[in-house]
C-alpha cells in the first residue's frame, strides 16, 4: 500500500515504539505515587516533559499532556473559560475552519449556554482578515482560538500577526497546532500565541497522546476535579510509557524538520508538475502559504469519496478530508471558500505526505492516477 | 523490587505488548479513514470492542472506549445528565467513598450547578444501607453512581441488591467497576447496572485506556463535539493499538479469574498469618465482602507515609492510599468509618498484590517487616 493519508494519522517511528515498550514493562509505576516505582515513571515523564517544552521553546511547567490532539483543544477551551469565570458575559473568536474537535464544540457553547462566539469566515487562500478579527473583539472577548494549519488543504494561518493584534487588546490566543507541529517551525510562534495544542500520532508517536502549551502568563483554575496530576489541569493516572514515546517521536521529527520540508517540497513540486503534464484531471489547491505536506485537490467529474475508493482498489490510501468527520459526506469547510458549488466541493480529495513518501511512490500515484481516470473517462463516453 | 501497588497500577503483560506493538506498527491507520488501512484497523477495534463486550456479558454497540477508568468516570456521568436534560431539577446518588474522579466530580457539580448531590456514607464494612438509598431517592433522580470495589479497603458493595432496588424505582445505575473488573466476575453483576467503568491498566494492559459500558436500554445523547467516533459518545482519534492490547491484556486476566482468586486468597491468608504470627503492629482491616487483592492496615504507631517510605527503602513499593489523590495528605475517605481519631487514619498503609506475587515475596515483606518495627520500636525507647 503507499499510504498518502498522513494529515489523518502517521505510523509509530522505531525510536517511538522502542521508548514505549522499555517503559511500559521496566518503569510501570503510577507516576503519582511516592515508591520508588512511582518516583522513576515521574522521573521519565518530567523528562518527556521538558523535551516536549524545550521542542515548543516553553518551560517544562507550561506543558499538559492529554489523551491527544481533540481532548487537548476541548480542554483548552473550558480551562481558558474557566480562567475567565468572573466575567458575567463571555465571548469567544474562533473561525469557521477549525478541526471539528473544536468548530463542533464552539457550536455547541453557543446554542447550549449564554457563550456568544465568533465564527471568523477565510479567504480562498484560507486565511482570516486581520481587520474582521479586529472588529469581532468585544469587551468581554475571554480568547480567540485560530488554528495554524488546516487540516485538508495545508493553508497556513498569519499566527504572528494574529497574535500581535490580540496582545494589543489584551485577549489571550489559543492556536491548534496539531497538523503543524513537526512540519513547521512552530516554537518561533510561541511568544506569539498563550495556548497551543498538539497530538503525538500526527508526528510519528503513539496515539491517544497529545499536549497543551499553557502560558505560565495566564492565570488559570484547577480542573473541576481536584487533582494533583498535570499541574492539577488534567485528572487521570498518567500514561507515561505514551508520553515519553510522544518525546522520542517528537524530538526525532522536529530535529529533522529541515530535510523533511526540503523533501516535501520537492515532493510537492513534482506532483504537481506530473498531475499537469500528465494532463491529470485533477486541480490542486495553493497557496502561497501552504504546509507542502497536504495537497488538497478538486476533481474535475468525480466525487471524492469515489475516488477515494477507486485509489484504494489500486493500494494508495487518499483521504477526503478530516477522518474525525469522514462518513458525514459533507464538503470540508475549508473548501467552500474555494467552490463555486456544493457539488464542486464533493469532488475534493486530499493527498498528505511526509519525509516516509518517496519519488518512486510519487511516480506510482501518477501513473494510477493516468489508469483511474482514463479508465473513468471511458465510462463517461 | 517487590512491588505491592497492582491496585494502583500494574505492568503490560507481555501478550498486551506484543499486540501493542504489532498493530502500532502493521495497522497504524485512523480507525475512522475508508481507505483499507483505516479499514483493517477499525476491523481490530471492532473485534476488540467485541472481546470486551464479551468479559462483560454485553454486546458491542453498548462499549465505548476512553483515555482511562477518571475519562470513562467523568464521560459516563455527562452522558448519564445529559440523558436527562429536559428535566429541570436534576439530583445524583452517590457515596462518600468513591474514587476522587468521581468523588471530586460530583462535589464540583454539587457546589457550582444547580445539581443536587447525595453523598451516602458507609459502614464498617464499607457498604451503604439500602434503606439510606431508597430514602434519599426523589422524583428527579437522574441516577445513582456507586462503586463495586473499593480501591482503598477493597470492600465490595451489593451491587445487585443497589441495582435491585434502584430499578424498582427506574433509577439509571452507574457502578466504578475499575478496581473489580478482572478480580471478580463482574459479568455476573451486569444485568444490574445499567453503565459500568472499567480501566486497562489496572488489568495489565496499556495506560490511557478505559471503557464504559451503556446499556443498550438507555437513551443516551450524542457528545457535544459531534463525531462519528465510540458510536457519537466520544471525539479524538481511536487509540486503536492501546484498545487491542486492552482486549488481549483483559482476555488473559478474567480468563484466569479462578486461578487467581485462589492465589490471591493463600496469599491474603498468608499474609495475615504471618502479620498475626510474627507479631508486626499493623492491624489489616478486613470484611466478610472484600477483594482479597487489597489489604489495607492501620499501623499501631507510625504514620502510613513514613512507613511506605520506609519499606520503600527495603525495596517494597506499597502505597498510602489511591494514588490519584496522593500528595495530598488526607486520610483516604474509605478509611474514615473505621478510625476514631483522623490521627489514627494517617496510620493507614495499603498493601494491593496480583497473580504475578509469589509466597516467596510474601515471606520477604514479613522478615522484612519485622526489621522495620524492630527498629521503629528501638527509636521510640
Amino acid at each position: 500500500m503507499i499510504y498518502c493519508d498522513y494529515a489523518a494519522t502517521t505510523p509509530m517511528s522505531d525510536i517511538a515504539l522502542h521508548v514505549y515498550q522499555e517503559v511500559a514493562k521496566q518503569h510501570f509505576g503510577n507516576a503519582s505515587s511516592l515508591h520508588d516505582a512511582g518516583g522513576k515513571a515521574n522521573d521519565i515523564l518530567e523528562n518527556a516533559r521538558k523535551v516536549i517544552a524545550k521542542l515548543l521553546n516553553s518551560e517544562a511547567k507550561e506543558i499538559v499532556f492529554t489523551s491527544g490532539g481533540t481532548e487537548a483543544n476541548i480542554l483548552a477551551v473550558d480551562t481558558l473559560l474557566r480562567a475567565n469565570r468572573s466575567k458575567r458575559s463571555k465571548h469567544i473568536i474562533t473561525t469557521m475552519v477549525e478541526h471539528s474537535s473544536l468548530y463542533y464544540y464552539m457550536k455547541k457553547l453557543a446554542q447550549q449556554t449564554d457563550i456568544e462566539v465568533t465564527f471568523l469566515s477565510v479567504n480562498t487562500s484560507g486565511q482570516i482578515s486581520l481587520s474582521e478579527l479586529e472588529k469581532s473583539i468585544q469587551p468581554n472577548t475571554c480568547f480567540a482560538s485560530i488554528q495554524h494549519v488546516n487540516g485538508e488543504t495545508g493553508f497556513i494561518q498569519p499566527i504572528k500577526q494574529i497574535g500581535e493584534l490580540l496582545h494589543k487588546y489584551h485577549i489571550t490566543f489559543h492556536s491548534d497546532m496539531v497538523q503543524s507541529f513537526g512540519k513547521i517551525a512552530v516554537e518561533q510562534l510561541l511568544p506569539y500565541v498563550d495556548c497551543a495544542t498538539i497530538s503525538s500520532h500526527k508526528v510519528f508517536g503513539p496515539k491517544g497522546i497529545g499536549a497543551i502549551y499553557f502560558s505560565k502568563n495566564l492565570s488559570l483554575a484547577p480542573h473541576p476535579v481536584a487533582t494533583n496530576h498535570e499541574h492539577g489541569l488534567r485528572p487521570g493516572t498518567v500514561n507515561v510509557p505514551s508520553i515519553a514515546a510522544f518525546a522520542a517521536a517528537a524530538l526525532e521529527t522536529v530535529n529533522n524538520i529541515t530535510n523533511n520540508h526540503t523533501h516535501l517540497l520537492f515532493l510537492q513540486k513534482l506532483f504537481m508538475q506530473k498531475l499537469k503534464s500528465e494532463g491529470i484531471p485533477l486541480q490542486p489547491i495553493t497557496s502561497e502559504n501552504q504546509c507542502p505536506s497536504i495537497i488538497g485537490c478538486i476533481s474535475e467529474h468525480v466525487y471524492g469519496d469515489y475516488l477515494m475508493l477507486e485509489y484504494n482498489r489500486h493500494g494508495i490510501a487518499i483521504s477526503t478530508g478530516s477522518a474525525c468527520s469522514i462518513g458525514q459526506s459533507q464538503v470540508p469547510k475549508a473548501i467552500q471558500p474555494l467552490i463555486n458549488t456544493q457539488e464542486e466541493g464533493k469532488r475534493f480529495v486530499r493527498f498528505s505526505f511526509s519525509h516516509q513518501t518517496t519519488k518512486n511512490e510519487i511516480e506510482k500515484i501518477i501513473a494510477t492516477s493516468t489508469i483511474i481516470f482514463k479508465r473513468l473517462k471511458e465510462e463517461r463516453q
